[in-house]
Parts: structure tokens; sequence; C-alpha cells
């Protein structure tokens, strides 16, 4: 007999896992350190080793992967950050595992971030959902009337990389100029409050930190009205903004759900988002939600193991 | 014993009617002028007086539509060129119709073009489609795993207002500047080379029509490389390729299908938007079919009798 489900949300640092009940209760979460050496060719073992540890292996219905790449139809493009090239993990993991009634399925983790704040979070209810995870880089998931949108290449949802800046041209990671990622991340954040710093000669409490300073830092001193501070957390805020309008003559999604680090900022970030974003979208849309996820870090765990059975 | 389906798409001036058979042959085409007097409140008894005077209504499964405006759930939002407000269609066509058996649908003109592609046409066998409209204006239809992607407020797939124009600041009809729309629609060609002409020196065959020219006459002339015709339609083609790449960072379609009036300049225009949109999304999309519509004028007609049955 079946009882359980299993949600793993593979990262470049810890692998998360979570045992759910087959009404979605999660029984149990842990976590361990993802093994880079040899080319990530031991983190499938270890997931396998600490799910049998940890669990009943022949109570589970079956185990949904959240990896940190593109995924198209459960096969694995690539995971820079794993060392992985294209990996059929269901096919791997089943060698590994010998247990040929077990249910599988992949998905990349920003989309499975987002399919479980559709399935069990904020985003319940909602036909289109539109997620961005704002953190070190900025990923994004798609649901559309149910389904996960992986797109022909398991990129779609690759929200960081939509090119919103044509005024600074930083370089991305991607080898692109101009990526929402290079000033809206964390890191885009820390970017441009340093470039108004070096360019203006704004007072600002963030000129008291000679030896650098987290997004975080730049985001409180807004709050509390530092100027400079503020002006880099509304262009953020207008960024972020013009890419909410480029999905929504896409999608129209009913939700757009804020997670990541950066979506600590709360309500202050979203109203700075509303005030930018309906002049974009006006005469045709008047009312979008948006707004934090509420299971946060759980977010891919849920979402996982919800590709199990949805 | 019901046999045939029928398509009907209304547009500002003609709404066109096709007839089929219950496996898509299109048996009848035909269109009658759309009466806008009274605010369009005669448009839905012409179509009807029309299908019962053309075909044997009760062999007809069901009748599908496409009207041009934002469409929620069957529920018509708007159509400002039919003067139409809030419209159940439905209801109101069954009304006039006495008919309860027969099956109503009803979405956007844009979407179901899309999904006319999409099941009958060049986008047939395809996951995820985006569809591209150039005609006087721009439309879209988004199609993501056999859906029509309609929306929360029904304006998915309204790419013509995607904002990717940050240089001339054209005001656009919805009231926003930068609209797409405004920069690479049959208007957008005409404005944009009528800037150029008053704006520079450049030599170009266009300055021969003192009494202006069509966008045809812009892409012939670019055809056979006229240097300012050439730099109008590359600069289109640039902003297409912006908003396609846009499109691809959100549902990355497997196709993108390009239809209306401007779509006859074919495979040359499909090379200058592919020559621009490739350095966009590299190095995370390699391959996107971006084709012409195959349907052409008839993709309205064939999507909305599929609404019926798909």
């Amino acid at each position: 007999m079946k009882k359980y489900l299993c949600g793993v949300d593979i990262g470049g640092t810890s692998i998360k896992f979570g045992l759910f009940d087959m009404e979605f209760n999660l029984l149990e979460r842990w976590s361990i350190p993802t093994n880079l050496s040899s080319n990530g060719s031991l983190i499938l073992k270890e997931i396998a080793a600490s799910i049998v540890e940890k669990t009943n292996i022949d109570e589970i219905e079956g185990i949904g992967f959240g990896v940190p790449g593109p995924v198209f139809r459960d096969i694995i493009q690539k995971c820079v950050n794993l060392g992985w090239d294209r990996v059929d993990l269901k096919k791997e993991f089943l060698n590994i595992i010998h247990r040929d009634d077990l249910i599988i399925h992949v998905s990349n983790d920003a989309n499975t971030a987002a399919f479980g704040e559709y399935k069990h979070g904020i985003a319940k209810g909602h036909t289109n959902v539109a997620m961005m995870t704002i953190g070190t880089g900025i990923g994004g998931g798609i649901i559309s009337h149910g389904h996960i949108v992986d797109g022909v290449n398991g990129v779609a949802g690759e929200i960081g990389h939509m090119i919103v800046d044509h005024k600074y041209g930083f370089s991305c990671n991607c080898g692109k100029k101009g990526c929402l990622e290079t000033v809206a991340s964390a890191t885009g954040i820390i970017r441009l409050a340093h470039y108004k710093l070096e360019h203006t000669k704004t007072p600002s409490a963030l000129r008291n930190y000679p030896n650098g300073f987290s997004a975080k830092k730049v985001i409180d001193y807004a709050k509390e009205g530092d100027s400079l501070a503020l002006e880099v957390v509304r262009e953020v805020a207008d960024y972020i903004a013009v890419m909410f309008a480029n999905m929504t003559y896409t999608i129209n999604p009913d939700i757009f759900v804020i997670g990541g680090g950066v979506s600590l900022a709360g309500d202050f970030l979203i109203k700075l988002i509303e005030e930018r974003y309906y002049p974009y979208v006006l005469p045709f849309v008047t009312k979008t939600n948006i707004k934090i996820s509420v299971l946060g870090n759980d977010a891919g765990i849920y979402g996982a193991a919800s590709l199990v059975k949805s």
C-alpha cells in the first residue's frame, strides 16, 4: 500500500527533501549537502541512499525532482551548477534504486517552485500563474491551465534573461547584456547601488560600508527613506514591472508570485512594483495579483512531490 | 444526425463564415458586411440569418466565433470596433436562433487564428504556439498544451502592446507609447519610413511618392535594396525579434507563426527576424521555428470551427 510522496529539490549547495502523505501534508523535511565531485555523478546515488535511509521506500508512490537547469519532457538538458549534461534522471534513478513501480518526474527547480505555489500555496485556485524567484540570480516558472510550461528548449520561465535594461548594459553570465538578472537580482541590486554611489554625490547611509553591503541592506535603507537606496529599489521595481508587463501581454496570468531571498522585502517591494506595472498595462489590465510566496523555501519540495500526483 | 461545424470570424468590416464537415474539410466559405449601426446590436441576428439561409441548421453540431476583442471564459469583455460592451454571446445567440443543442464557443479573433494554425495549419503537431498577425495593427494568440491562453483579463497574446520602442515614443491607440504596434504594424512601417525620409537625407525611391505609400511598397523597395526602405524593415524585424525573445523567455514556443497582410513579405521578413532574434536568446535557444501562416485569411474560420470540437 502506497502511503507517501517524496519531493526532492536539488540545488548547487544542498539537496532538500520533503516526505508527504497522499493529502500533501508535509511529514518530514531534511537536507543533505550537494556532492559536486566527479561532475556530480554521485548526486543521484546519495539521494537514493538518503531516501532509503529516511523512509520505507516500499510505501512511496513516487518521487518528484526539481533541478537547476532546463528540462524538456522529463529529460534534463543541462545543469551547469551540478556538472550535469543531458541526463535521463528517471532511467538513471530507477537503475540505482531498483524499484520499477516508483513514479518519477522531473522539472526545472523554478518551475517546481511555481507548481508548489499553484497546487498548495498562494496561487492555489488560479488558472495561469507566473512565478519569479529573486536570489543571487532570477528564475521563473509558468503554469498555464494546470500544466507547467517547459517550452521546446526547456527555457520557458527563464525570465531573468529577458532584456529590460537599455541604460547600463551590464554583462550577464549568459553572455548577453541588459538581462533582468543584471539589474534586479540580489547581485543586481548591489551592482546598481555601487553604480549610483560612484556616479552621483547623493548622500547615503550606504557610503558608510566601504567593504560592501548586502541587497537586504539596500532594501532596509530604502524602507527607512535613504534617497539613494530608494532610487535603487524603485529602479529595480521598474525593471520587474516591465518584465511583468511583457508577460501580461503574453499569457496575462491571474497572479505573479515573487519568491527567493529578495521577496522578504515584502509589501514594500510589491507596492513599488504595482506603481510601475499599471502604467505599462492599462487600459487592458486593471487588476493583477502580485503576491509574495507563502511556501518560501519549501515551494520546491511541495511542487516536486506534486509532479507525482497532481 | 450532426454533420457540420461552422466557424464565424467577426471583423469590423466583414464577417467571414466557413462550413466544415466533421473532419474539418472546408465545404463552403462566404461573408457578409458587418452592420455597425445601433452599436452593433444587429450583428448576431444577421449572422444567425445568414447561417440559417446557407445551411441546414439542424445538421450543425456547433458554431465557433472569433471576435475582435478580449474574451474570458466565453464572455466577451469588450469589442470597441463593433460597439459592443460585455456580451454573453452564447446566451444571446441561442436566444436568437432557438437551438439549445447547438454547441457555441467564442474566443478572441487572434486566438482563433492561432488555434486554426495549431489544429490545421503550419503549427500542427506543436505543443506551444505563438502567433502574431501584422496588419493595420498587431494582434497575437498563444496556444499552450492544446489550450488557447486567454488570460484573466482576456488580453493574453495582445503582443501589439508590448513596449519595445525606447527611441521614438510614438503614441499608440491604447494611450501608451512605445508599443510594438506603433513601429511594426503596416501603419508603423509607413510611420518609420516617413520619419526616416524626414530626418535623413538618405536617397530613396520612397521620396518619389509625395502622396504617401503603402507598407507593401516599403517592403518591396527594401527587397530591391533601397537602403532607406531596408533600414526601416530591418528595424521592424528587430522590434519583432525583441518581442519574440520576450515570449521565448516566457513560454518558449516551438513555433512563431506570422500572419496578416505584412506576412506576405515572406521569407525576406523571416530571415531578417531570425538574424536579430538569435542574439537575444542564445545560448538558451538555438532553434525556433519562425514561419509564415499557411491558412492566411481562413485561419480565423478554421480556428473558430475548431473551438466546437477539438
